[in-house]
């Protein structure tokens, strides 16, 4: 029998567990019903997902766990497709609806899968008694998101459930967008060595929806970053061709997505908080919460992992884009320590950063 | 200024409305909440549509208003792309579960867009509280219903709200579908004597629902239908190949596929209550009900038109199929009254079918 790795026998013959062994294994799943937890898309959301969900629909496109899965057509060509579901509350807020949200969320899907988006469906579940005027409101909302970023809704459906039992609304939208020839985006092209990059400034969103519900005792000027990425994400793939893995950073934030880049390809990334973009209201608000910005959703912004020659010049095609001015190198990928996420401080220490655990900001998207 | 061509002057000068020429006319909105109606897919779902989303969302695939959109790639490929959410109650019935419905709803969408299913995406909104048990038997069902019928799950999203709000859980899928070369459905290609096929029994799954709430006096063994339409769908059109357009009669049933094909063709439907396929137990329930089966929910029949010379051999090919034993040719179109859907009774009358109107069948798919 071969020794666990996670484990290594110390001099007195005690038994030890390697700690970065133990972080890198598959989280456990032993709940017996859904928490909000398993919404956050933290710790709680990936350990659903991989022992209810994989496991059921095993198939190599959905093993990947992208924002969207690639297919390929008899033709050749190839398509990305997406979905989300969208169960915000309040259903507006400062910077943006659900709708708004509704159409971002997935078109920014397929642009970080490398694809253009195109075609968009949308499923409504509505509430009786839910007032039509609102509805038109997100209705016109999604119209608007969809013209800017080229998309067209082509399909829908309608559902109507008993008054108090959906919020007013729930939006579920799928996507599907081509992918150009010569693009390929993947976790196992990451190297040691290539650089983190990210699109703008991290945490606008969870903290306007959170602020926007008005039950903390914060008042702060901050909007919802709410926007299309896909022409962000094509000025970066002219800059930086080699570019090898993209992801939108919304639930769980920045950290999240890290973590998972880290548990899909075994290596380690190093991110500096003193290269972080962070806007000030965010930061303050952040602080007083208590909760790391790196774990708060955006929903207009989205991280790159690129060829260290090439990350000088993805930062300077970001920043000429609307909404990138302040796209930044924030980290880079290391061999050691790997499977996890670490973040140098500014004091020149360095934490471990971990997924969100728990529900510090439900229903943010 | 030319007369309306709805009304018509009397004998003695008295303004007439034409009964056909009114209830050709778009169906009014005037309503400012959301009621259950609007979700029944009958008269107020097609008013809501109309007026929020198709006007929002103006586009050619979405005014078409099938159950899928057929797209056309750069490289001339054509792909099918279609959504559904769903809400049943009970979540488990006899013959299926919501996740069954999940995955034929869309499938069977893409099915009678011509097209050959191929990938789902899938869309959770759990409630807090929900059974894990109870989720992975629906994922389950799930992945049984995809095996059969040949799709892969290959993205999703998973979202939780509080407790009291989603009644267990709603799940939206999305579907692509590849459409083969040659095959071309659409309303526009339906003419007058062309015949009315229907793939299977009506009204099962509607009364099947319905009975598992258990809150109506009625006890009788009926099954849901819930099935995957694919291999129905390629039977036909292998035996019928001039077939113009097809339907799944899910919500407002085989009545408001009807209607939608009257109110988009300006042509009439002609159905046949003597040749309609219902099984006894439904037959009976209905009548206790005061439901025409018409208007019940199918998940596991389509509504196809096909040529008057390829009618018997479309019969005789579903017939040969798992679940259409029961394929009958059951109406056919008509020049005049054109818009609207008759019903020929045994009895030598003739009664006007309308969509289903307000939701006796409340939360069925």
């Amino acid at each position: 029998m071969s020794p666990d790795p996670a484990t290594q026998v110390d001099a007195e013959g005690r038994m030890l567990l390697r700690i970065e062994e133990f972080r890198k294994r598959r989280p456990r799943f032993t709940d017996s019903v859904v928490t909000m937890a398993h919404g956050a898309g933290g710790k709680s959301s990936a350990a659903l997902i991989d022992h209810v969900f994989v496991e059921a629909f095993r198939n190599p496109e959905l093993e990947n766990l992208g924002d969207g899965a690639v297919l390929e057509l008899p033709s050749g060509e190839r398509l990305a497709f997406s979905t989300d579901s969208f169960v915000v509350q309040p259903l507006f807020f400062p910077g943006g609806s659900i709708g708004h949200l509704a159409v971002h969320g997935t078109v920014n899907d397929l642009a970080v899968s490398g694809a253009v988006p195109q075609w968009l469906s949308a499923a409504f579940v509505l509430e009786e008694g839910f007032p039509v005027e609102d509805l038109k409101r997100i209705v016109a909302d999604m119209r608007e998101a969809a013209a800017n970023a080229g998309v067209h809704v082509v399909t829908g459906d309608t559902k109507v459930v008993p008054r108090g039992t959906a919020d007013g609304l729930y939006i579920s939208t799928a996507g599907v967008g081509v992918v150009p020839a010569g693009v390929s985006l993947a976790a196992d092209r990451v190297r040691a060595g290539d650089r983190v990059v990210v699109s703008g400034p991290l945490g606008a969103h969870g903290m306007a929806v959170m602020l926007a519900r008005g039950n903390l005792d914060i008042e702060a000027d901050i909007s919802s970053d709410t926007m299309a990425l896909h022409e962000q994400v094509a000025a970066l793939l002219v800059a930086a061709p080699s570019t090898r893995w993209m992801r939108d950073a919304t639930r769980g934030g920045l950290a999240t997505v890290c973590n998972e880049l880290a548990g899909q390809t075994g290596l380690g990334v190093v991110l500096d908080e003193g290269l972080l973009p962070v806007a000030p209201a965010v930061l303050g608000a952040c602080d007083m919460l208590g909760i790391d910005p790196v774990h708060v959703a955006n929903e207009g912004v989205f991280t790159a992992i690129v060829a260290p020659e090439e990350a000088e010049a993805a930062v300077v095609a970001l920043r000429e884009t609307a909404g990138g001015g302040s796209a930044a190198v924030v980290g880079e990928i290391v061999e050691n320590p790997g499977g996890m996420v670490a973040m140098r401080t500014p004091f020149g220490g360095t934490r471990i950063v971990d997924m969100l655990v728990g529900d510090p900001l439900p229903r943010i998207c």
